[in-house]
């Protein structure tokens, strides 16, 4: 991905209007006929388009297809049971010369002209059940999928928005067709409308019955297949089951779609949101391209104006941020009181403007500001100790406020911490251009100490700067600079604080802690570091965004390097507490620490270590993911300790309160080659090893995941005929009540496979393996990093 | 992989034995001095492996290392806390100076020639934790393990059997040094030891305490870690846990090593194993090698004999078919009172003669027996209408002997169904080289009937021989030759009866419907067809040798093809029956079934279908998956009906009672890219579709994973304050009993990605997603028949 200027903040959302099959044929209706209009507006439809236009909507969203090709569909492929022989006879033989050349007559489809559909979104037929329980159904209206298509693709059509898929057991067919018309259709993108949360389970108008999911077949036997008309004022809804059911069915959809970047969502917020938004944010991993939001789903204000409910804003808030086409639909039917069409335009505008997240974007000084076109966009880490940097490199960071300061207050508050008297010894190890240095100078001024100022810095480039800065800045300090790299060079004198900003995303990745073993030597027995500790800190992400970012890059090795990036399309999927058995940590968990100087360190006759063994280190993290998603890799972030209580942390809960604002570290990405499915009320299970031959430093992670469910490990009394051991007794509550899954017969092998863990609070559960990554990176087959 | 002449039944089991330090030291000790043998042996080791040659052993078994380097080892890396500073810091020198350059001294490893370690199984030292709960253990175990597989492959040793994996927390880093090992030495083959089955926690004098597993850990805290002495005689077991948490380890150790063909198995019986061997089945479709079997696993029978439990017996009778080493230790120190060591090996043979599966293999007239060398061979499926068949083919399926019995009686019984005085028309549509013809002449001379024979063969090649045995043996009867496609040509005379063999492996893959699409022409109005009927059906698979070799095939499409394969290193994963509550469906599910005559046809003037929709077919399919395993594909058979109760079949459940000893049909093998955990307990859906476009006909196929577990919708209620449906109320059973992973602010998200399904025993089930696979070759990507 190349950096993408056209992601800087300065367009507004696009809203879309939509047009019905009553607005389409209302302007054919002889309204254009004797209108001042009717010269201006070859067609009714350009004309709505024109008016639609003059309205301020960037785009127009209309269905393809009529009433008519409806009735013909349905007359050919849908007989009712009760027909003669001959009917069916007929119509089996339409619907066969159909099948051998599926056409449209011109009454069928809403567009006729190229001009019609230029920068049309088009509504793909949506009494389509491409996910019919009837076998012939789904055969039937995959042609006609394909027939839509082919007709959109011959008027240039470039975005199809896809009925709902509303049959979670025959999602796959469903899917399956949609890859099928994605390699077919190569240039129009497909769109899923998924109606965000059904209420359909929990409203007692609902108009169907509601039958338990997913037995249910939503058409009926063959022959006689019953259809759901979803209008698109949204009184109906399709799908049924729980609220992430919908998830579910999208992530079917585009896996087997394998992550197909023409592949997006619309989201269909017919009903208002309930209130638990927890379970929202996984749409912020997906590809969300539109959101459709009809007239029915605002509420009247006090003073009558339409407003949306509180789940509803906040959740159109919190999706600006990827600036979706808002599709606006039956909002010129005076559906609330006041405000008129125009209100339902204003109102989401507002939303835009009051968007905390555009808000954040959009002020300056914020990390999300300076970050703008940079969102998602994965970028190599650096490695400042195999390569120079540039001098434009070394000026993007310095520009960083944050993090200076906190290195100057670091330095301020240990050179206040050394008698008034005493000369201070200050070495700073990578010296780059100076920033370090010059703020040394301020710190010494502002805690009136005298010091000798010795940098380290082995960019033979950066040390021109820093000559020159020596000669106009720096000439009346006490300051020598030495050239070559810390683990080689010797310098004048040993220093009483030693000064670097080694430090990367994840904390060791740039080699800090190698580079501060060979700087070590420079330091008094007394000496300290600043920084004097840090951690590397992972968290579980979802994002098809970064994946498919991830995989495009095509090298061979691209989904075994971490990459930096400034999430945005992302969810963290782990539940933000700890578990209450501490059996799982939080949301955000930490691998490891370095501490200089090292408390343990061996080193040989040049002050040395003998081995790099001891910036080994591992970690096994165990996370809770409340809500399932798709794993598709870790987010990576560091915190250091400068000195006492002056830090830098990139932490998403406490960067903050620590170095609100600085700019100079994005996270770091992990990625996983193959998405792992976590299911709601599961555990992750990270490794993550930071490992070391005599010539390189990298990392390998996996991931495997487990769902804890109550025990039923009694049942294996039976297998030996005496206890497993004395926590399985006493647990009669599961044990008698088998899953319907298991034959009586093969209760005695059921609890093979269960590991069963007495908790804290005496229940009984078993940890079920369901799921691993490959292992990413073996032996640093990707070697990022070299010494 | 080519067809392997080694891999016929020739050879009988390779038997090893296994050399313990006792052994080599007394060996070593004088005993060679001044003995007969110290001419004929140039050093200890080589006398022992000399005798062992003598008493017929193939091949030997012995530590690579002694208890010198595990004292020095333990004294380097595993400092006791009471040790003085200065020990410690000794010691830690030490340790840094040993981590620089790993090296052994002489007495610390049991071989120092190369001729002593040729051929030689070596097992790399027992007590190297190399899932220490301790890092720094774990750190130093994996150098150690390095330095000894360094010295193996110094020596020219091929094949090392590493420490079993013991902690079920840290198999992650085990897995990641193995997966490192192989890439550093490849030359060896690295096996790991597994005890198959783990009684420690059924076993009242257990040596150490039993903690619950997988959160105590092996090792203590740092600086202090203990050690499991995991002696080689089998008298303490290392691993922890349930029958198959062994099995769960080793999965996770192959997958993190990406299944590479040069990991196997070592499987230890040292404990006898228990009644449920239905569990073990799972280890036919692994990479077994070797079977470690300790004289202290047999017992005596009434005669003082040693012999083997019954279930270890069955196991080791089960296993012989994949030829495993059998390593027989401490069979020299006469733990039984008969029979001396001699006894053990005649035992193990004895069970490999009466194997059953070794006894069907060697028995002429079976499918195994035909079938040696192409066990687990993949072959792509014949695509007889593509391709014009060589001669050999046509003979190779001809030697099939009760394939043309089952059509002779078949054509018989129909015959015999005709009045006796009036002709009948016989249509053999591909006729090939004529052995339905030759049947068909010798069913009439039985059933006494006149007929017209018109054969139609549109192989150039097969029509010569066709007319040779026209001129040669059929001259005297009434019989017609026409060449040409049977769906294009005419024949002379309508026919009663159409006998075809166009038959596959899963019934309709070779383009049966559709070729008998085009010849149902050829049939009078009341005509019948040989067969009338076929059906295809499916079986969830792991497998991991066909696995690897889908894989290593190196075709970009190779794992997007179904193959035919005649299985044997394979494990049917889903349960015998069907649930009790009939939402799962047996073993090995029917998918489809194709008629002909087709009683819905359809035909143009030509008396052809428009379209070949009517052969598209789609099937979900429902497995029970009792015990945990890995699903590396789907096994495809078909079933026939012929005439009446005249039938062909392969399903492995009524094969037998259909036809049994056919040759013709093996399997087919539809693999999966990614291979998907299926948990115990858990539920897999299967979709398969039959595609058909107007040139071809394709296989898309997908599988998703569930789990079911009791319900806690109910909590739900909190959402919405309401009741979500009346089947939800009262199920307080659950609902009370929150898993220690549930934080309580996160309960009510709880329910959100559960569908729950009211079972007909009036329980509370949600079904919980928990993985999936790809959709295979969507859009016939890989197109691998052609109409």
């Amino acid at each position: 991905m190349e950096y993408d200027e056209d992601a800087r903040w300065d367009k507004p959302a696009t809203l879309s209007t939509y047009l019905t099959h009553k607005d389409i044929s209302e302007a054919s209706s002889g309204s254009l006929i004797g209108s001042p209009d009717s010269k201006r507006y070859d067609s009714p439809v350009l004309k709505l388009i024109g008016e639609s236009k003059q309205k301020h909507y960037r785009k127009v969203c209309m269905p393809l297809t009529t009433e008519k090709w409806k009735e013909r569909w349905s007359k050919m492929c849908l007989l009712p049971s009760e027909s003669s022989e001959e009917d069916k006879e007929l119509a089996a033989k339409t619907a066969e010369k159909w099948r051998l050349n599926p056409a449209f007559e011109r009454g069928e489809v809403t567009i006729t002209r190229l001009d019609e559909a230029e920068g049309i979104i088009v509504m793909i037929s949506d009494w389509l059940e491409l996910d019919a329980a009837d076998d012939w159904v789904r055969h039937d209206a995959e042609i006609a999928l394909k027939q839509e298509l082919a007709y959109a693709a011959y008027l240039n059509v470039h975005t199809a928005i896809l009925p709902a898929p509303r049959n979670r057991d025959h999602v796959a067919s469903y899917a399956r067709m949609v890859n099928s018309c994605l390699t077919k259709y190569p240039y129009i993108c497909l769109s899923i409308r998924l109606p965000i949360y059904n209420p359909s389970a929990f409203h007692p108008t609902s108009p169907t019955p509601v039958s338990p999911f997913p037995d249910s077949s939503i058409s009926s036997s063959a022959g006689t297949p019953s259809l759901i008309i979803s209008e698109s004022e949204g009184t109906a809804h399709s799908s049924r089951g729980s609220v992430n059911a919908t998830w579910e069915m999208w992530d079917l959809i585009r896996s087997m779609c394998e992550y197909n970047i023409k592949l997006t969502l619309t989201l269909d917020l017919s009903p208002a949101l309930p209130t638990t938004l927890g379970v929202l944010s996984k749409w912020a991993a997906e590809s969300v391209r539109h959101i459709y939001l009809p007239a029915s789903t605002f509420i009247a204000n006090a003073k009558g104006y339409p407003v949306l409910p509180k789940p509803t804003q906040q959740f159109i808030r919190d999706s600006m941020i990827h600036r979706p086409t808002i599709i606006l639909a039956g909002v010129s039917e005076g559906q609330h009181s006041k405000g008129g069409e125009v209100a339902y335009s204003q109102y989401v505008r507002h939303l835009e403007k009051t968007s905390p997240a555009v808000m954040t974007l959009r002020k300056e000084g914020t990390v999300e500001n300076f970050a703008q076109g940079y969102q998602d966009y994965l970028q190599a880490p650096l490695q400042p100790l195999m390569d120079n940097l540039p001098s434009i490199t070394y000026q993007t960071f310095e520009q960083d406020p944050v993090k200076y300061m906190q290195y100057e207050e670091a330095m301020y508050r240990a050179f206040l911490d050394h008698p008034k008297d005493q000369k201070i010894v200050v070495c700073v190890a990578g010296a780059g251009r100076g920033p370090l240095v010059a703020r040394c100078f301020k710190a010494l001024a502002r805690s009136q100490r005298k010091a000798t100022v010795i940098a380290v810095e082995k960019n033979p480039n950066a040390l021109v700067t820093l000559q020159e800065r020596h000669a106009k800045e720096w000439s009346s300090h006490d300051f020598h600079l030495v050239f070559g790299d810390m683990r080689l060079v010797d310098v004048p004198e040993k220093a009483d604080i030693l000064v670097s900003e080694l430090l990367g995303s994840f904390g060791d990745n740039e080699l800090s802690p190698e580079c501060l073993d060979g700087a070590m030597r420079f330091l008094k027995p007394s000496g300290i570091s600043i920084p004097s500790s840090y951690t590397a800190h992972l968290a579980p992400l979802s994002s098809s965004k970064l994946y498919n970012e991830a995989r495009s890059t095509k090298q061979e090795k691209s989904m075994e390097t971490p990459y930096v990036v400034m999430f945005q399309a992302v969810n963290i999927l782990s539940g933000t507490k700890a578990t209450a058995d501490g059996r799982c940590g939080p949301q955000v968990q930490e691998c490891w620490e370095f501490e200089h100087p090292r408390r343990d360190a061996l080193v040989n006759d040049q002050g040395l270590p003998f081995t790099n063994s001891h910036n080994a280190r591992s970690a096994k993290l165990r996370f809770y993911i409340p809500h399932a998603g798709i794993l598709h890799g870790l987010a990576g972030y560091f915190e250091a300790v400068l000195y006492g209580n002056i830090g830098l942390s990139i932490h998403p809960h406490r960067k903050d309160q620590v170095s609100k604002d600085m700019l100079s570290w994005f996270p770091l990405f992990f990625p996983f080659k193959e998405p792992l499915y976590l299911p709601s009320n599961s555990e992750l299970q990270v490794s993550i090893w930071r490992l070391t031959s005599d010539r390189q430093v990298w990392y390998e992670w996996h991931a495997e995941s487990f769902i804890t469910i109550p025990s039923r490990a009694s049942v294996s009394e039976e297998l030996t005929g005496q206890s497993l051991s004395p926590s399985f007794s006493g647990n009669s509550s599961f044990s008698s009540m088998a899953s319907p899954l298991i034959d009586p017969k093969e209760l005695a092998y059921l609890d093979v496979n269960r590991l069963s863990i007495p908790d804290n609070d005496g229940g009984e559960y078993d940890t079920v393996k369901i799921g691993h990554t490959s292992l990413h990176n073996p032996g640093g087959r990707s070697s990022w990093i070299g010494l």
